[in-house]
């Protein structure tokens, strides 16, 4: 069960509230550079990110943004530190959503500029805590805790709240899983407002993709998260994948096929990692969110992976392909992908 | 906080009762090709395996165990469906663990033969509930739920508990995460035995990686598991390497170094992608079990990456080498891996 969130509107994509978990990047290119960082937002859009953040270093950058905003085709986020003349220029510029940590720009009266800035613009606002970079006051009381980052999103939080300002997404930060799930039960279990997900510093491509997933499962296995980005030493792209893969892998939101295999085993009869490797690149760009099995085995596959819309097996040079379970083909072992793909285009020309 | 559970020995592994751990994989061999099995056990002992399962389908691969065990450097499963003759070879030939559910070998006398040669030798079974292969009974009143999945576990932990055996593990596999998670949860507040987890058909190498990640980290941050198996539709090899990265993900086990390394981003100005990528293959044998942080930016990188035991980071061309936040040494960028390799190195020689 999700746990129930106050819901924001990031541009058209709605965040919390019941909305579909959204998936986030973040570009790695200049942001002054508006051509290579232009082509890299719309590279992300279309492997399917929905909100993209820019690194807002300075105030050149800040007056790109503009530009940005006009022809991106999804909501950008800026993402300031410290300076809060890049925030009032982000909003000029007509960005979607800041992040940015009230606690971290000065005064209070810069704070109430920002705010009365976002309020006018219906933006809202991420709030994101890092436990590597606790404010010293509250490390000294709580240490490197689930409960000092609390209190320190908290201390962000009041900020905000006293200034009447509510549109708050919060993400808690850390490169330890259990620390991070802690945290977020914890403000989960303290305020509403949505939150954003990641694990940080998650490490290198392939152990980034692992321990991004192993994080993300256990906090969205406990209905925490509205929004969620990867974050890898890798192209954004790659972390826009990984992050749809996890919510396929969790059940939560499916974009394109989904393939479930058996692992081979003794008594596997056909070339089934060939096999899988080569359904998922034909069917890659397959439009419609279905679930296809690829299974090792004659005996167990059609009555194993009853519940996928196709699949296939086979053993002794023969092949099977079935829907829902029902044996709709007998082929050769080698005219099984192209068997299945045919399938596949007669289920779509139905739909 | 890990659950507690009952231990039980599977050869000199111990699984349970608070023992690390356990990554575990199954060969993917016919079992009866003595040399071709032995190889794949050794590359999997190689890379970390601590326990490998072999399909046993007939008695001629039955037989062929005692050969196997007297080879293996590891402790070997016997993978065993419906006929309890196999189950008593295997036992013959000195096999380390049974799987093997014993509500579908037939008879209480069939059953009680097994039992009693099990208990003479001290070898652990694993009861193994899928969802897709529930009994039609349980189906019919629980459906495939999680409740039906742990009512069928019962009714074979009965058969066990009846003749007072008790060195039994048990594993709830589905393809669906949150099933799963529900299953052992179930499983979990009302038995003690050791689990094996596990999710199921969890597909091809990329997708069944991150969906592995993601059920193993909701399981495991939940205190669950006691021994795992991933499972992909890929070289064996492949499984173990992802089991060792899901448990030190979550901070439960280590196999050489940890790297953590931030995500690129608009501030990044060195190659971070490339580094960490050659970081990575430098050290990736290297023996000891430290965390090393390779970062993006010289302003954050040394404090946010403080509980590192080692550290790089670089912009302008300069490059930064640091040992639990302290700066060790300044470098030209296109020297930062090896100095970082070199400080290893001397970590190595101190301890």
């Amino acid at each position: 069960m999700r746990k129930e969130t106050r819901q924001v509107d990031v541009g058209d994509v709605k965040v919390g509230g019941g909305a579909p978990i959204v998936i986030q990047s973040m570009t790695n290119t200049d942001t002054k550079d508006v051509a290579s960082t232009l082509e890299q937002i719309e590279a992300l859009a279309a492997a399917g990110c929905e909100i993209v953040r820019v690194a807002v270093v300075d105030q050149k950058a800040s007056e790109t943004l503009a530009t940005l905003v006009k022809h991106s085709s999804v909501p950008l986020v800026a993402d300031i530190h410290f300076d809060h003349r890049l925030a009032l220029t982000a909003l000029n510029g007509g960005i979607s959503k800041l992040r940015l940590n009230p606690g971290n720009i000065g005064s209070e009266a810069k704070v109430r500029e920002v705010v009365k800035a976002a309020q006018e613009r219906s933006v809202p606002i991420r709030i994101g805590v890092n436990s590597g970079s606790i404010a010293g006051s509250i490390l000294e009381k709580y240490g490197r805790t689930a409960t000092g980052m609390v209190e320190s999103a908290l201390e962000h939080i009041a900020i905000f709240e006293k200034l009447n300002f509510h549109d708050i997404v919060v993400s808690l930060k850390a490169t330890d899983i259990d620390l991070t799930v802690q945290a977020y039960e914890e403000l989960s279990s303290r305020v509403n407002y949505p939150l954003h997900l990641g694990i940080t510093e998650s490490g290198t491509k392939w152990f980034g993709t692992v321990k991004s997933a192993a994080g993300l499962g256990a906090l969205l296995s406990r209905g925490l998260g509205d929004t969620l980005r990867v974050s890898l030493t890798a192209d954004p792209v790659e972390e826009v994948k990984v992050g749809w893969a996890i919510l396929s892998a969790m059940g939560l939101r499916q974009r394109g096929p989904l393939f479930i295999s058996c692992p081979t085993c003794g008594r596997t009869e056909i070339d089934l990692e060939g096999i899988a490797a080569e359904v998922e690149k034909r069917l890659s760009d397959y439009p419609l969110p279905i679930t296809i099995a690829i299974m090792g085995c004659v005996v167990n596959g059609p009555g194993e992976a009853s519940h996928a819309d196709l699949g296939i097996t086979g053993g002794n040079g023969v092949g099977l392909v079935f829907r829902h379970g029902k044996i709709l083909r007998k082929v050769a072992e080698d005219e099984l992908v192209d068997a299945l793909v045919a399938e596949a285009n007669n289920l779509l020309a139905e739909r």
